[in-house]
């Protein structure tokens, strides 16, 4: 099998550090150049943590394209340059895999244009949170078949909001396709203020926080004999990459301009 | 709302007594007669724990559709009188929902053309558990974008089997979308024979068995940093009703015959 | 191993019920006598649900003790008659198993007397509940250790009170050891109201309630890099059951008068 | 309140790193001096890592007790000298706090004398996991009163033994006070082998392996109509500084010696 040769742009911030490991260590992927505003002209392994990864760093996203083969570039890099490294990627027949937000709708439409005039195949992701946006797609789906949930989402206590903003973004899927209803019993009665937690259009919400606790969410129907639970637990930043890996390989096979990894999954 | 309305065949099994009390307690639903061997054109409170339904009874089921003005026909009789019943019902213009198994590939062609002669809904459903359909199908959706999972279904200590039917259907419906692949660490050893469960396809299922249990089975999906856990608690019979209520509804609205409520979820 | 003579006093209730399939199933124990105020001088088989325990039923206790070789009382009637039934039962050599409550402490001081006095033992028991009774045991002694604790209790959607009895004394029983402290983030922030559940001295207790659940709740610790979570799942009254097997045992054991299980517990 | 000095031996560890954090972020201890075979006589923040912590290095742990000040040694380093460094901080009057295994029956009654002698607590302890000790202990305690339990681990998929170190010596807690029984149905029957995980004294320990997961174990117990669950998830190195820090406060107050942190919890 050929290798997919990878660019990464954005190499050094946290996410840039894992996709680095992820094409590293994927058998068929090759980390052809990384972009970065230091050290243009040097090695990857100039740079602290990256030892032994003798790949050329472009300061200059044109630059490498011209002197590098690349199918892929994964952009981690900020809303500033993103549109700029999308639309300059597409030019040199290079297809994006972008990770930064702020994309305005203009900006979708006419990365759209470009994609389909190209024939190129371009995913913008804005949350590379593969388990996670499958329990909202889950919780939405099951959302149909039962008329009770609550959500329960737990995090470690140095979180500032709650409920979370995963767990908002779930209840609002669900009351999507949930008919508006109050649960609990219409008389319950809170002896404690508080005891049943946030009220989302009648679906309630409960925030955990525990020092020793990461991302967790869990999402429990009920109806008459029975619950279903939907968990994700998030350990740390490596859960992002079977995202990018999902992307990347989602890329190579379209030749349209995807935004959101929800409509990759089906 | 003009009221459904709903005769029962075989109201006195334990699924037929749920459906009794579905039926009773759901608002726009109205149980017109139930169809029992026993005590014809009596009521079905002469019978033990029917205190107050004055409803009649019929044990010919012609006859039953010639004095009742029925819309839905919930059958929950034995498979040597399900074809029957299903195709009266057709007959006689009313929608059957029917929770018999043992139905031929001939007899299923022969209900679908006589749903579109007749251009009525029919759904048969071998299994009315609605969490645990979606459970299977959830787990099935997830075993596309992750290559480890491991099954815990947890059952009372009187249960015979393990795996269970319903954990290795999961590990089937799972092993369709997934490719191939031996889990675990390939030099794992057990220190005591079993600890890591059945081995399905590379998948391993994991059955406890404790009093006080009733059922229970629990998908974990697995990749780096993340993990996503679909769990189905069945409690008591009632869980099925959701699902009667489901096919019902749809007998209603489609003209064709529906096989598996796994094809009326989507 | 002889077996032990018991007498069950309020057979027909709930509890009751449960109690007369307890002593009838454990190997060792004998089903001797009831005390029922209907059908003295008959069988407890003419009684509904009882089919084949042909055991006589008095409807005077001290009639019952004086024709009845009785190691064990078992009481489970009304706290009116509670206290009559104890002293009877000790009275005439019978150890008794009291789960009535209503005792007031010079009810209690009398009892000790009495039981010191003819060296039996006696155990009353408001709350017949092991798994519950462990599990606020455990969670009183791991608040020793960790100083971060949130409850969970789940309910189905019929209960009134919000946080349960349980998780408001589960919640006393950790402050007794625990340092006061107000736990999350000092700037945390709810952006729905309740989000964060009720406060009780600093320690947060949330409310789920679903139709389908029991009675569930789940105490977990925090610190930091792990989690410690004490579950008890009650899915019905049998559940109370080993909870009389061991007070009964216990009465057999002991000389003197334990109110309380969490007193036998150790 | 006046400060416990307290020296290192051992500060570049994994768990050493941990403890300096520890022992910096507490607000009552002060890191006096480390001990560490390289750096004499230069400073901790020579170090990589240890950015702005000037505190003295000695790699001679007797010149480093001479011209310190210290309450407590926290020993990390090997069984090699563990036991010098044990005995020379109790000759300098200084209590330590050991995580070094290796020590044998001579070596205990040789510092047990000591202590005694010197007046002075020590606490050595092989495993500082508080959580951890916790769910041993409440599963043993519980396993006098439910007869049925069930272990289940959960790791990552590049742990090589299963079961884990952790759920045998569970099961071997339990077994000592749980009367021997086979578990499950006696006719029940394995439809694919190892689906009911691994046999210990009739007990069943399942071992889940998946990419993700870091450290967890579940005990469950059941009895007719409940289940009581007690969970262990450990998520990084710094679970085991709750036992370091209530390793030091037991060193503070007892003038003993105690071998194994379930001593101390009680």
């Amino acid at each position: 099998m050929e290798k997919v040769n990878i660019v990464i742009a954005g190499p050094r911030g946290r996410m840039g550090r894992e996709a680095v490991k992820l094409v590293h260590e994927t058998e068929n992927y090759h980390l052809a150049a990384v972009v970065d505003r230091k050290n243009d002209g040097g090695l990857l392994s100039d740079f602290d943590g990256f030892l032994g990864l003798d790949v050329p760093v472009y300061s200059n996203i044109e630059e490498c394209f011209q002197k590098t083969d690349a199918n892929i570039l994964i952009d981690l890099t900020t809303p500033a340059v993103g549109m700029f490294h999308t639309k300059t990627a597409l030019t040199y027949g290079v297809r994006p895999v972008v990770g930064t937000t702020g994309f305005t709708k203009e900006d979708l439409k006419e990365l759209e244009n470009l994609c389909k005039e190209k024939g190129l195949g371009c995913v913008i992701a804005p949350n590379f949170a593969v388990g996670a946006i499958l329990m909202m797609k889950f919780a939405q789906l099951a959302g149909k078949y039962f008329d009770d949930v609550e959500i329960i989402e737990l995090h470690h206590d140095q979180k500032l909001d709650a409920p979370s903003g995963t767990a908002v973004k779930t209840a609002e899927l669900i009351a999507e396709v949930r008919e508006s209803k109050q649960q609990g019993h219409p008389q319950e009665e809170e002896v404690i203020p508080g005891a049943r937690g946030a009220n989302y259009d009648g679906m309630h919400i409960h925030s955990v926080r525990l020092p020793g606790l990461i991302a967790h969410q869990q999402v429990m129907f009920g109806s008459a004999g029975q619950t279903l639970t939907i968990r994700h637990d998030s350990y740390n930043r490596a859960s992002f990459m079977s995202g990018v890996k999902l992307a990347v390989d989602t890329a190579l096979k379209v030749d349209t301009l995807v935004y959101g990894l929800e409509n990759i999954i089906e």
